[in-house]
């Protein structure tokens, strides 16, 4: 598979605009510096996907896949309130692959970096007996005029408010492959609030809210009721066989790849009236100087929750 | 596996010098550009390693199998005659791992990473059905003094000399786990000498040095009793069910991890006479204008070489 489709690429798929010095088909990529490209903080993260735990590759198709396996590093990179700039593609792929896999997979993943203006920069392509596994590694870099260079997991403070984008839970009926990264939110707010800590939802809400919440040295009171709970999850939740209501899987459920923002009530406030605002984030809680995750419903009766999620 | 694996990492293994601004344990790593980190062009590259391919989970240590995940990643920057600087780690696990399974791999890895001085700053653990993943991505920069910022792939010219690192054939006893990448050499060379084009030895010498003539538009001549066959290849002849030569080892088999090196012929006069190369190279033919790969043996008789490898 590799030769082959590793040609392909250089012919038709080597990316040569600025930043990329060097793309596909080296040993290496090179990238170039400039005042725009990596003036700042340059930002990195990686995430492989595998055959019947992020996808199903007898449903699925294989342009989806290589979507998703971008898609998922792209939700990193709007995690910490960055630009994306450049991937790369890792290929695990079963020996019985016909030749135009590749391409397909590949097709799904160029054309999500294309529409965020993201250079292929390299790869690897293997085969083997196992399972279809795809890897992505994603670099960008920090937004020209944010307000600061990333958003980190440990920067929350007890008082700050928590926003979150979108709806909950779900996803397996679809979201979670074809779930649109949420960079355009992500650049808007790192260029005009001061965000104090950010993560996006990949094991689930209550899941990432925690680890937020712990890493910051806090914990956090959600208001269970204004959890924005997506149509999926209320399907789900009148399939008996599931068991849960809708509510449960907007917190358990993972692969939202929505935000989760910590902010200053002030900053909460100015957001929530902002008519520029991409699209709309909705207060759930608030950081507490305890350390424990407390849930708080319509009556303002509290309980500890529970915290599990996808862990894959 | 994730959760437990990740907090050790945080508590024991996060990387805070610089140019590390954010390590192990956000959605994406952090480095701070400078006059000495990024401050010529940026290197990136990805390989994955998987069971039964690269390694055998059944006879080789976590250890190791960690360690050659990053040591194949570190080859490529030595082909570029570059230097690593920060690694992230991408784990795909059996759903069987014990809790210490990931720290067993994660200890070669960074054993190898310290000694190269490269920062361990992310990285991704999942677990699914199948067999081992390991995949691993190497950020690197161009060495300070180096004559080239890189050394690419399709560099070299018709009469240009080719050099190789080290010796050729039956990785497979050992060294394609154990390697040492080829990083002193290449610094080295990188700081004194004009190298046109390099590339490292996975598949096999004859199809990376046919791709590397095949990219810079040339063909080359290889004196065949000039290629340094190892101690392995000889006994690997030995055996009878092998039915190769020692020299059709050093051609054929893959994962040497040497270096392949195309130098103007006055360069690959001074490099063989220099008294301060940290190990020696060989002359092993030349690149020529045609487009052909031709075998000359001792004798002066020419034949065009067979190109084929371990391709994976």
């Amino acid at each position: 598979v590799e030769k082959e489709f590793v040609r392909w690429l250089v012919e038709n798929h080597r990316a040569t605009e600025a930043p990329v010095v060097l793309g596909i088909g080296d040993d290496a990529a090179v990238l170039a510096p400039s005042s725009l490209y990596f003036g700042q903080e340059m930002i990195i993260a990686t995430d492989a996907i595998s055959d019947q735990i992020h996808f199903d590759s007898n449903i699925h198709s294989l342009e989806r896949i290589g979507r998703k396996a971008l898609a998922v590093n792209l939700s990193d990179i709007a995690a910490m309130g960055c630009r994306p700039v450049a991937a790369l593609l890792s290929i695990v792929a079963p020996s019985d692959w016909k030749s135009d896999s590749a391409r397909r997979l590949f097709s799904g993943f160029s054309r999500l970096a294309k529409h965020y203006h993201v250079a292929v920069v390299g790869g690897d392509t293997n085969s083997w007996g196992g399972r279809l596994v795809v890897g992505a590694t994603i670099i960008g870099d920090s937004l020209a005029g944010a307000k600061r260079p990333f958003w980190p997991l440990d920067g929350a403070s007890a008082g700050d408010v928590i926003l979150v984008s979108g709806s909950f839970g779900g996803s397996i009926l679809g979201k979670h492959l074809d779930f649109d990264p949420k960079l355009e939110l992500a650049a808007f707010l790192a260029q005009n609030y001061h965000v104090n800590a950010a993560t996006d939802v990949s094991d689930s809400l209550s899941l990432n809210l925690a680890a937020l919440a712990s890493a910051s040295g806090c914990g956090c009171e959600v208001m269970v009721d204004k959890i924005p709970v997506s149509d999926a999850a209320v399907r789900l939740s009148h399939d008996d066989r599931q068991r849960q209501t809708a509510l449960e899987h907007a917190l358990y459920d993972g692969e939202d790849f929505e935000l989760i923002l910590a902010v200053p009530r002030a900053v909460a406030d100015a957001i929530a009236t902002d008519p520029k605002l991409p699209e709309p984030v909705t207060e759930i809680g608030v950081l507490t100087d305890s350390r424990s995750i407390v849930a708080v419903d319509a009556d303002g009766v509290r309980r500890n929750l529970t915290i599990r999620g996808y862990e894959h």
